[in-house]
């Protein structure tokens, strides 16, 4: 049984040994990054394209009460809500035991939330070429229920596993082959990524990034652009979705710093000691035991309104063929933050991460952002309670704001979910080089080399990778605000 | 709260960078590999002193009917097998649900079993220190209740998180302080690594190697060693104990190739696209819904006597202070066989590496050797239906058997688990460049800077890993077969 995976046998390798690492292709990643201006659509055209697309397709999305729901059921016993098929996702609930303290032998926190869980592996890929000597990146204009503007520019295919096995009564995913079956010679990025584990069960997708050679022929939905484009994109609120994001900060790029506060060893054992000494254990357990939440006609919500709701939609897309489809969407309260602290160590520019545990993490802590948490869900609690290091990045001079925009994370499972992405020079106590227990500087480049396996970089925190990569196209600017497209 | 893995506020950081990465370190672990006398207990004597310090101590293993063990039970219900203080490790059932195929909607297998669940991280730590320029390494001549020999060199430190909490009513575990507040600039390495994924539900320990420049008095049970003295004992069986070797694995060293028959990101792509083909959902079940499993007065036992037993055993151990207890054991029918293909490509040694799931992996599949199985328990399947490459590696004339010897499996939770550890010459088919689906060649290098992850290595692997390491010392020797000290 030959899986697709693997090239046919008629495939000749060449017999000897190439380098381990390309070298030319973090300098090719590098090119396309400074390359500002693209050889096909003009950067400042882009937002026009995309209306452009909005108008010539149908995006209808309203909210619909759970019995207006088509294939998607509570399940009877446990409460699950679910597909008819068994296939897409489900909303379950989730049990979370969490330790933490010297050995994971420290205070216990306990609690029960509703969770996405789709356990099928989906593709996040985006087809590169080059043009003109530098390589563009072919971006999609895609709708996605559950994003405020409904229309972002996503990665040249996202497909679900049910998408790509067709599940799905619509059109076929296109472009899928050169992700399916990946010409060795031609991956650029090929890494299992977690996603939100606060909203998912243990989610992951394949990033990948794939040159092609061949002809692509134009399709009216999609762009090709240089990453200097799209670091210019980045800047603009609700613009570049999460899983474009996500690959982008997959990418290779060359280190020309010196080195880093910590070695990489140093980081690396810094991290499994903060793994060992968290433990958390988070089990699946069914929806209807999960106490503190109301189930409601429209919604699941938390009695307090914190955290977020589950909802209902019903979807009309398309363009020449309009399809039709009901969908559960997880929706956050209110807009998150997402901030690195940033400072210059021996001249290299240094972020502040964060091992965070989530309950839906696979294994117990991933980096996170410094600061990444809605502000409004700790309202309630006491200062001392309140996420550490979030005065240091709410409410400082615009001078001190490195970037900041707005970003929508995955609107096919999200609705409105938004976070303000930041990044914020620390200035005093909050600038020591020794840091807190839970909290180490690293360098830009540490966490790019990070980011070729799975399991370290939570998706916030690839966000703010993809944007610390894209802030060198507008240096030192302070604080501005794009009002979105 | 501050945490005893990070440095106190005094400590004072060096302002400027390093280097990300320290090449002196891996080229000071390649000249104590090419060091074959240690400055301290000559090679050829390390089997008179384990057979001294055996002399010096008490230990009495015997076997008991589970009525017999003190404090642990079959929980009422579930049927589990746990200690009475919640604390050390439980025998539960567990229930995998697999499929491979083109992408994880293949064929489906599903079984369940008995399986030891231990979520607890404990510390594997060999403390390296410098004897006339070379790096020595503290090897302890340790009692374990499940070995056949009950005595064997494991790393300085192997302490479960019960021990060095001190949950143990024994003595507390020595020289656990440099691993507790590990000094940054003496890591060598510090990764949390997998066990047993057919026997454990998601068991991991942390693998550390740290260097002291403090005086360690010399202490009964502990020996140093350099890597050449240990290479040269890895030749023989049952010496060198499970725990020693997964660290020792881990040790970065020089690659000193032109390369590899694929890169890096080929390499890793592979491997993502084998993580994504699989799906493999395995849950903890209650032990009495095990269905196919026996349990009587003395073992838990398969229905048709394959696969392992659960044990229980009384112990009695120490020198002046003799400590007694009781528990259980798995003990696998039967000695297994873990197999390295190997081959030259370019002049470059590559192994053939399998990417294999287990039920009781974290991450669906983990990187094994080529051959990982007990082959009886396949005995009763149609040929087509035996492992793979099982032929390859039995039965080759002596000429192509590049390494030989039979290895314990870890001898606190595992009785009599041996398996005969094998690197062979591929040649004809088995040595095609393409291998078929789920197989690829891999320089040990690649695989050495693996190890500085977790989830990619299996500890099989690790072992050969080892071994290969190793092999160095005694090329192409053909096979041998030392008959344990």
């Amino acid at each position: 049984m030959p899986s697709r995976l693997v090239p046919p046998p008629t495939t000749a390798y060449p017999a000897a040994v190439r380098p381990r690492e390309d070298r030319e292709q973090a300098d090719r990643i590098a090119l396309s990054a400074a390359t500002a201006r693209g050889s096909l659509l003009p950067t400042e055209e882009v937002r026009a394209w995309l209306a452009e697309r909005r108008r010539a397709n149908v995006f209808q999305v309203e909210r619909v009460p759970f019995a207006r729901l088509d294939e998607w059921r509570f399940e009877r016993g446990t409460g699950n809500l679910g597909h008819s098929s068994g296939r897409f996702f489900t909303v379950e609930g989730m049990h979370v035991v969490e330790r933490d303290g010297p050995h994971g032998d420290g205070p216990r926190r306990e609690w029960r939330q509703p969770v996405i869980r789709q356990p099928e592996v989906g593709i996040l890929g985006i087809l590169a070429k080059e043009f003109d000597g530098v390589l563009h990146f072919l971006m999609q204009a895609k709708m996605e229920p559950g994003t405020p503007n409904l229309l972002q520019l996503s990665p040249t295919v996202q497909a679900t596993r049910s998408n790509y096995t067709r599940a799905h009564r619509g059109t076929d995913v296109k472009l899928i082959e050169p992700f399916f079956r990946p010409d060795r010679d031609r991956v650029i990025v090929d890494a299992l990524q977690s996603e939100q584990g606060s909203w998912f069960f243990h989610k992951s997708n394949r990033n990948m990034v794939v040159e092609t050679r061949g002809e692509i022929p134009p399709l009216d939905d999609f762009c090709w652009l240089t990453l200097g484009q799209i670091a210019e994109l980045l800047h603009v609120d609700d613009l570049i979705n999460m899983n474009a994001r996500t690959v982008l900060s997959c990418l290779p790029r060359p280190d020309r710093t010196p080195g880093a506060l910590l070695s990489d060893t140093q980081l690396l054992s810094w991290f499994t000691g903060e793994r060992s000494r968290h433990d958390v254990r988070a089990e699946r357990v069914p929806l209807s035991s999960v106490r503190g939440w109301r189930q409601g006609a429209e919604t699941i919500e938390h009695e307090d309104g914190r955290y977020f709701r589950i909802a209902a939609v019903s979807v009309r897309a398309g363009n020449r063929e309009v399809v039709s489809w009901t969908q559960p969407l997880l929706e956050p309260v209110g807009v998150g933050i997402a901030a690195f602290l940033l400072r210059e160590i021996g001249g290299v520019r240094h972020v502040l991460v964060h091992a965070r545990a989530e309950g839906g993490c696979l294994d117990t802590v991933e980096l996170a952002p410094t600061v990444q948490c809605t502000p409004g869900n700790y309202a309630h609690l006491p200062p001392e309670e309140r996420p550490r290091f979030l005065d240091a990045v709410l409410g400082v001079p615009a001078s001190r704001v490195r970037y900041q925009a707005v970003h929508s994370e995955e609107g096919g499972r999200f609705l409105n979910a938004r976070n303000r992405y930041l990044v914020v020079e620390a200035v005093g106590a909050d600038a020591a080089l020794d840091p807190p227990p839970g909290y180490a500087w690293a360098t830009p480049a540490q966490l790019g080399a990070l980011t070729r396996h799975g399991h370290y970089l939570n998706v916030e925190a690839r966000t703010l990778l993809a944007c610390l990569n894209a802030m060198a196209t507008r240096p030192r600017e302070g604080a501005r605000h794009d009002a979105g497209v």
